[in-house]
């Protein structure tokens, strides 16, 4: 019996995001059927980030448990073959049994985006959120600043979250357009952990800040509020990237 | 009666190119349609390229002639409404009436995406080609500085072409990595004028020079041959983007 990590990326477009739900299709899904068919044993994998429906990974992390005498590096070609288009596995190595996604200390990065012009950009449509106001970029900044550190992120946590505390941690915040598409807006946050739709919030909160609606030093009344309520609405799926997941030793 | 120069942008995933056909849906028959339900009089857009199935565009160009009253500037968004989100129009003007879209002299640039890593990437894979092969972009680059200048490109020219002569101008080839993601080459070619699969030709040629198959200085007998056998394949349509095209005075 081994381990087997996998960095996993997709497309979440047509996914009823990761984890098995009785109504739609799911990442997780897909993984154990796929697993299951090439190996020939009841595989369940255990994902590290349970993104919602519609949004993407390009490093999301999942393992199992196998007997299969297949090394661990050539299981993510044997898999690929199998997967459908919109997911592919990054790379497969065999990890200390006692490694688990959820509870090793780990550092994740998302990036929500932001296609922000007058018209909408038909190749950029299922990866950015349109906005058609022109977002104040260094206003966005000036507020994320306010987050990063140690906090209770109760304002940027949706109903149903089973989270025991809403304290996290967000290492970094970055707000800037993309130096060779300055239309696209890019919110690269990395921390800890986060709590249910929390780069959403942040994300969609930070827009009305661009926008004008809210003053940036507002930002730090609402984190102190710990009523989501007092937040930005959820932003759209599409817009948000799993960038990567790194381990901490 | 005026004429309108429309800038529109669309994914070709979904589409049988721009130009009608009988046995599936084009860009122009959606343009043609929804101009003609907005306008109240039938329209028929004059298109500067017609892209082929699959082929995406940021900036190809429409004409058309009306007599509506709605200012040629406020079209675009008119039009936005009533377009599906994989076509929207980026910008509307009155033109000349004499404009013609393919006879005036341009400069159009084309942008060719591949995604070199050892496992394809999901969210890349509706808009660059995936190749496993360690692509040698400096060979690359060898290879396309031969097709720079004015050439009878006949080997670069798929049959069923209606062209009247072969000989065309590419004014710029430039062939690297995105500085800020690796996996990404990108050919981007500038020209007056381009043969029926002229920019997927040499893109699949430059391929098989940066797998090594082919020596850079062989791109200079197989331009002299002026023979289709000569050339690489034909790349996949969904890598190819028409940027844009530039008008000259």
């Amino acid at each position: 019996m081994k381990r087997v990590k996998l960095v996993v990326a997709y497309d979440g477009t047509n996914y009823c995001g990761w984890q098995l739900q009785p109504n739609g299709i799911t990442i997780e899904e897909v993984l154990n059927r796929e697993l299951t068919a090439l190996l020939g044993e009841e595989i369940r994998v255990i994902g590290a980030s349970r993104t919602d429906s519609g949004v993407h990974a390009l490093g999301n992390v999942a393992v199992f448990d196998t007997d299969t005498r297949i090394p661990a590096e050539k299981l993510s070609y044997a898999l690929n073959t199998r997967l459908p288009e919109d997911i592919k596995i990054q790379s497969s190595e065999e990890v200390d049994p006692e490694f688990h996604p959820r509870h090793c200390d780990s550092v994740k990065t998302y990036e929500y985006r932001i296609w922000n012009h007058s018209f909408a950009n038909p190749v950029e449509r299922l990866y950015t959120k349109f906005s058609y106001y022109d977002l104040d970029v260094e206003k966005m900044q000036q507020a994320g600043d306010y987050l990063v550190g140690t906090h209770d992120f109760a304002s940027f946590c949706s109903a149903g979250s089973q989270a025991t505390t809403t304290v996290r941690t967000i290492t970094e915040l970055k707000c800037f357009r993309d130096p060779e598409e300055p239309r696209r807006i890019r919110i690269r946050v990395k921390g800890t952990g986060f709590l249910y739709n929390m780069v959403r919030i942040i994300s969609g909160t930070l827009m009305e800040i661009g926008m004008g609606l809210k003053a940036p030093e507002e930002m730090k009344d609402i984190l102190l509020a710990c009523d989501r309520s007092k937040a930005g609405p959820t932003a759209e799926p599409q817009g948000l990237t799993l960038v990567g997941i790194e381990y901490l030793p």
